[in-house]
């Protein structure tokens, strides 16, 4: 049926359109249902609320997400049109089962996430099914064949090098060091990075506190060309646009199956054409992972890539605690800077950095074996570092200022003299979240002590910062129901 | 903040609302956050959508189910503050990765569901854990007690009986005909079934093609004092709203795992306060269950029972094909209808509802043991059945009225004389869900063969109705897809 489009200005997160309940009756379509909208070739699944006193009869009002996605405007006519469930159904509800995906299988599934067939409910579906009964080698290469087919691909020439974290420990922000560090020696590194999926935030959402991330491919392969590197975030130039849609649920629940997260993450190498590529896997109590479990999934890293021809390294890396002193995208910022700038940097931070960037300046043929580390220190002290994370700033269309912090804030303080023991990764990430990490840039925690600095009564511990004050409340509960295991004392 | 309400009268299927960016903005709010919406001491869960044009600042567009909820009028001030993401979200985490889940934390989710403030993302997450990793007895009790909390109960004198049915296999509409019969012996039995969740119809559903089963606690007391039952829709009574939630999101992707099964059915019965009940288990390949895991359940159900004294007796019945001629509301409706009124009834249906029937009389000692099917006869035959259901009927703002069909339809004629050898249920069901079952009352399958009757060169095989031209074009590629397993013939 055909039905006129009518501008409400209205985001929901995701394709969601309001029809008039006359006209609802007419198509025999019932709230919740899913219709498809198409114009000119371009086709949308959509959710259906019916409305009464918005729309006219025969009217439709969409989502922003629609609009943008079949370009409309006011009074446009679309074709709406009943779509039944897709068969994907069952094979999600078979991987439910436990069982094996053909190949076939995992491209219908995939397919239907990229047309908006399936909706966020049956994806959070699939997702826990991966998380439960996890993915044979077999399946995560279908699985990662099946969203390239449904990607935009880079292709570059030369050396191309990459790397990446897999993330639980809070204030690693190594990323933008050593991309600065290896485009200076030379390589290219198009570092396409994602927001934060459990932690208090992503490379993407830390690079975004100073520049853009969101650029199409002409425009990511422009400042390529300029700066032999990025810091973009691949979601939002739709490389991987399943991976995008399946991350966006996974935050809702804090899930990260390891399958799940070799295919996000080697997808999107593929997808930027790189070739040499550093896994950095963090162990420890609060990390993602065991030293026994990074091992493992380190040799699955390895074997992957193999049938996509990759040259992966893999480094298992002390996630004991966190890294750096601030935790969330402002504060991260403010660490990287203070490493590149060459003004008090924090240890941790520049020595884990300089180790990584040591790694793949060797892999790369930069730097003979074992003299990785003397050329990555050479490049971030002589400020050629520092020199071109500004250089691909100014690219990214920003600039080096000064970064506020969340204008709520709180500040724990010792109540006597003691030392640090240890600090909870997952704990401090979910107090930075409690404070509005990672879609409030400035909120977050800093960390005046950190294990092992002897601390006096009346010194201050840790602040926490936050932009709204409803967060900051929220947080402060969730701090004080968990300090005990937040951080532990030597007394 | 307070914001003043705008009604808009959209129906979403869940709490939705929307707010200017400004606000959103001043609030830190972010599309898809969540915000708790309270006035007069009662609160509600939303989602949030951000809108420009429909909503000025420090206004807030509710759909219906939150004014439902919170009773709103235009212009209404309610309190919006941002909502951080429920404990709970973890506990269904822990049971992802397949690990128990205590007594409090069962609590602590059911609760958090009941009180919206987990997403029906969330909960779909948690229900793939249960379907995946299963709930141990000791978990499926705590469960149901913690959804019993969450409920209303009703209390009731005398002996009260019941049944249910586990479902799957197409077109077994005994439930009317059973409780006319227990009914009209002088049983109380306040009957209250769920809407279809993997079927073509619930009982529900086709009860609603005659009479209201929406009622309150108070109405459906008034209809059981009248008449000693009732055909209710126990989800719109929130007799146990929880359950009502789960299964919505089930529908979605048409789980039905047993642990959840168990405590949807049993949480029910009890929440009714029934303490005889019959457990109908059909078995077969394209029913729900095999002969053993009918067996296993079945003990389940009675062990379950014990810890709320309950006396379960459970029948194993062939559940090899469909039961009845018709599929879909109308048409099971139509089945049930020429039982009780004693014109042309399909056998198969008519001789497993006395059967029932005969059980549930022993059970309860109006008949002796082995002479209950004797007395269920007698009441079906008499008509003293049918008057009691008419009566029930009545009580609920229905009559006996002639049943419409889909407008569309496309029947399937035999192409050579052949014999049915095999229907199969699940198909079927898909086939009828494709046609636009349950929602769609009026459509549905007709078959007017069944297994073992001769067919000649084309007669009827059976009808494809449906109100909705596009839908019935779905069913029909559906059918054409599957039609060698849909059927199978000797030839």
């Amino acid at each position: 049926m055909k039905l006129k489009v009518k501008i409400l200005k209205f985001l929901a997160g995701k394709p969601v359109c309001m029809i008039h309940k006359d006209t609802a009756k007419e198509m025999s379509v019932h709230v919740s249902d899913r219709v498809s909208i198409s114009r000119d070739h371009k086709k949308i699944i959509s959710a259906v609320d019916i409305a009464e006193g918005i729309v006219k009869p025969h009217e439709i009002a969409v989502s922003e997400e629609i609009i943008a996605h079949l370009n409309l405007k006011q009074g446009n006519l679309v074709e709406v049109e009943i779509t039944s469930r897709p068969h994907s159904i069952h094979l999600i509800k078979k991987k439910l089962l436990g069982k094996l995906l053909t190949k076939e299988e995992m491209e219908e599934i995939v397919n239907d996430i990229a047309n908006n067939s399936l909706t966020e409910i049956e994806i959070a579906f699939f997702i826990s099914a991966v998380y439960n009964t996890g993915f044979t080698t077999k399946e995560t290469k279908n699985f990662i064949e099946a969203m390239i087919h449904n990607s935009n691909i880079m292709t570059l020439r030369g050396k191309i090098v990459d790397k990446h974290c897999i993330g639980g420990v809070a204030g690693n922000r190594t990323t933008p060091i050593v991309v600065s560090i290896c485009a200076a020696a030379g390589l290219t590194m198009p570092k396409n990075s994602s927001r934060a999926i459990t932690s208090a935030a992503g490379t993407a959402d830390v690079i975004e506190t100073l520049a853009k991330v969101d650029f199409n491919i002409k425009e990511v392969k422009q400042i390529i060309k300029k700066t032999k590197a990025c810091f973009i975030w691949g979601g939002g130039l739709g490389f991987v646009p399943v991976d995008s849609k399946i991350i966006k649920i996974e935050r809702m629940i804090h899930v990260d199956s390891s399958a799940q997260m070799i295919a996000s993450i080697l997808s999107k190498k593929i997808a930027v054409d790189s070739e040499y590529i550093l896994i950095d896997i963090p162990y420890g109590p609060s990390a993602k992972v065991t030293k026994r479990k990074g091992e493992k999934l380190g040799e699955k890293f390895i074997e992957i890539g193999k049938y996509f021809n990759l040259k992966i390294r893999v480094v298992l890396t002390n996630g004991k605690e966190p890294i750096g002193r601030g935790i969330g995208p402002v504060l991260e910022m403010t660490d990287v800077l203070k490493v590149l700038g060459r003004e008090a940097p924090p240890e941790d931070l520049e020595q884990k950095s300089l180790m990584l960037a040591g790694i793949i300046l060797e892999m790369a043929g930069k730097a003979r074996k074992g003299k990785g580390f003397k050329l990555a220190e050479k490049l971030l002290y002589s400020g050629q570092a520092f020199n071109k994370f500004k250089q691909i700033i100014k690219a990214q269309g920003g600039k080096i200022k000064p970064l506020e912090r969340g204008k709520f804030s709180h500040i724990i303080y010792a109540r006597n003299k003691k030392k640090i023991k240890h600090i909870d990764n997952k704990l401090l990430n979910t107090l930075a979240r409690f404070a509005g990490c990672p879609e409030d840039r400035a909120a977050g925690i800093y960390l005046h002590k950190k294990s092992g600095e002897s601390i006096e009564k009346e010194n201050k511990i840790m602040t926490i910062y936050s932009s709204s004050k409803d967060k900051l409340d929220n947080a402060l509960k969730f701090y004080n129901k968990n300090k005990n295991n937040l951080i532990k004392f030597n007394h």
